[in-house]
């Protein structure tokens, strides 16, 4: 046993466990606390299971779910950046690089260099599987608003038209989906949930 | 688009964000607060990618994760039965069926179908995918444990006969695995943390 790269390797999973003291914008459904980046990176790696069958292209679901599980990790040191704060998305790639070399930087440099691809991919959005795991990123939180009647909307102030432009990626990684989130959205609106103003 | 089968595959997840809620008995490192089994799930997964390597049988990573993923969704109904509580133990194989029943007959029947066998496959032990599983699903807690000072073994009496005990399995999933075990148990009681009386 190479018990240097073990150790280097139980050192990462002992760290990541911050994760779970980082704090989203979105609710528990039903509204009764904001939600932590360790269990909606559960949350839509299980949806990535389900609904894999929508995707557009046909996508390896073993790398969609590894995105999945590692894209929010660099948010122990780079905080979860509010979609919707332009100011703070200037500053994200930077801050994630920086988090990505040190956190990603305590495992072995074999497993160190796919943890920092994975998120690469994910953020670059070229691949089927980047494209459909960045799609479910954005319908899950659609379904945290909706059902817990747009709590996280109006505490800060987002229209329709901002969660139109930002949820419109999904119809890159799956057009039922899109559709789906289409018409959710109008839903919101309808029953008072997201302002069209 | 077959809208009744998204429909219940929607339905299914918004209904296990309730695994967020589920408590169970050990600590963030650092003993900050009990952890729930939905981060707990995302930090098993996490896990299983970067150690499968210490896999005794070459394993399917995919499927792994999946169990892994998948393995705690019954506590939603069941519960989160502690793995010392002997009583509890008694009722647990019940109790889950009956939670995979409600829990997964939301899901389309191919889907419920799939996730029953997956949890049913974790149970048994008998595949080197869930004997894997299973390994690393000890394994964590004892890391929780040991990095928590022992708190969660000092609050519920936990010695280190019984901790040897029901770590054991790690044996089964990875020789190298249960090795780390086995010595981190012995400088658990070396540093008071685990009592071996």
């Amino acid at each position: 046993m190479n018990s240097v790269r073990l150790a280097q390797q139980i050192q990462f999973i002992i760290e990541i466990d911050k994760l779970k003291q980082v704090i989203r914008r979105s609710y528990l459904i039903g509204g009764k606390r904001l939600e932590n980046s360790a269990e909606h990176s559960w949350h839509i790696a299980v949806m990535a299971m389900i609904l894999a069958e929508y995707a557009t292209e046909p996508v390896d679901l073993l790398r969609v779910i590894k995105m999945l599980l590692v894209h929010d990790i660099v948010e122990i040191d780079a905080g979860d950046t509010y979609v919707y704060d332009e100011a703070s998305l200037v500053s994200q790639a930077e801050r994630e690089r920086l988090a990505a070399e040190r956190l990603f930087g305590l495992l072995p440099e074999d497993q160190a260099r796919e943890f920092d691809q994975l998120r690469l991919e994910f953020d670059a959005r070229q691949t089927p599987e980047a494209k459909f795991a960045r799609a479910l990123d954005r319908l899950m939180p659609l379904l945290h608003n909706y059902h817990s009647q747009g709590k996280s909307w109006q505490e800060n102030g987002i229209r329709q038209a901002q969660v139109l432009a930002l949820t419109g990626i999904v119809a890159d990684g799956s057009d039922e989906l899109w559709q789906f989130a289409r018409s959710l959205i109008e839903e919101a609106v309808v029953k008072g949930y997201l302002s069209n103003e």
